[in-house]
């Protein structure tokens, strides 16, 4: 072929080439989950079932990383806080502590009532987790209330960021200089991903692997079908900044959301 | 006061009373529900979520049966079916086995690629379990291909129910004289309730801790809000079934629901 022919070639297969080296389909992700005594269990749960699906046709190894490896509940530890949450307990195997778990691609850190526990007891080892990883992370996600944690350990600074709707005034005292957004059911900034509320983390979940495995849309929308979520798709929809009065909510906002499968 | 006078309060007291009967706010509910090495996460978690969250002002007992107490995955078991499943590892304490799981009110059975893996070894103790503990049950839930084994329990002989959508030619295989209905996010019969696949256990687990806490509507409505989880409510809208392209589907419905904050 002509040198011509062969440039035009060049160019027209240049954004697939691109969008494959932006893609991670062919790569090993190294998700870490941070756990801990009364962790909400769906900010962890709903993500898990997410990357789980997508673990049939993509190589993941999951780290779920606790004080130490073994049973971690979602009951709320005694505190004075003890009475407002879960006293059903339920168990999750933490397979690493902080100190040896292994290098990571995603760190994702839940809320629950167990992180207001955790600063009852003055145990800062969540935050000191996210802070000592943040730098060779590719990806920071919280769900919740878990976006307290990244506040306090600093990686918020300049930077936009949500949570919990219900917690969304006690959330909102952690960190320097971050732009709390009040409605939102999830804001991206950098590589940082911060959801609102406990099922919110499905959504922004679901958003971040479109991104992530940008190679495979199909296969993500075919995983969210399977298992018939029908998600909420833009960030800006947030219902709940309402029902739960957070000062500076956009009022404006329709409560309703017209959900449908991917792709239809 | 005179008896015309004491009637008339009687009368008016009278479906306050019976609500109340029907409601369950003042007992202690034992709630099971059933694990496999390759069971659906979010089939169980989707639900622990809801009932967890009302455990914090319910009384809620649960036992997390399986095989023998200790560690259960969500990582599919070696199997001409492990291909298609899940190879990324979760793990979830049981804390019973079958034969030593307390008396249950209710029990719930999730489905997976794990529940294949099961008849493939000739496996029957879930459906051995449901069988054996149905007749004591006030209710009896599944979520996806959880109904399979309550067919093959004998449970849904002359019942309506419904199943995962993706899965729905293998499921039906199964029971005798089940009446599997093709488009629906859930179906109850009796007392015995069915979800449509996975995230569908969410909306059928809803509307079930609605009917179980009748005497605390609201307390149900403000935990899903504080979940922020806008459901659907429609157990007759199943876009699934449209995309799954089950036999039989009611084309007609809308694939798309409008969801919104419970309440408003």
């Amino acid at each position: 072929m002509n040198i011509k022919t062969y440039l035009y070639r060049f160019i027209q297969a240049a954004p697939l080439v691109m969008a494959a080296a932006n893609g991670h389909s062919d790569k090993t992700l190294s998700l870490g989950v941070v756990v801990f005594d009364g962790y909400e269990p769906l900010d962890i749960w709903g993500p898990l079932e997410l990357f789980s699906s997508m673990s049939g046709t993509k190589s993941i190894q999951l780290s779920v990383i606790s004080h130490r490896p073994g049973l971690v509940t979602t009951k709320v530890p005694p505190s004075k806080l003890a009475s407002k949450g879960a006293t059903m307990a339920t168990y999750i195997e933490a397979t690493h502590s902080f100190a040896d778990a292994p290098p990571l691609d995603i760190l994702l850190i839940p809320g629950g009532v167990g992180n207001r526990a955790l600063q009852e007891n003055n145990d800062t080892s969540v935050q000191d987790f996210v802070a000592a990883r943040y730098p060779s992370l590719q990806y920071l996600l919280s769900v919740c209330t878990g976006a307290a944690a990244l506040a306090q350990a600093g990686v918020l600074e300049g930077r936009r960021a949500t949570s919990s709707k219900a917690a969304w005034e006690w959330v909102v005292t952690h960190g320097v200089n971050v732009t709390w957004v009040p409605t939102a059911r999830w804001v991206v900034d950098g590589n940082v991903w911060t959801s609102s509320g406990v099922s919110a983390g499905l959504d922004m979940v679901y958003a971040f692997l479109r991104h992530y495995y940008s190679d495979d849309i199909q296969g993500v929308e075919d995983m969210i079908n399977l298992i018939e979520y029908a998600p909420h798709t833009d960030p800006h929809w947030d219902a709940f900044s309402i029902v739960h009065k957070v000062p500076g909510a956009n009022l404006s906002e329709s409560v309703v959301d017209c959900v449908r499968p991917a792709g239809f």
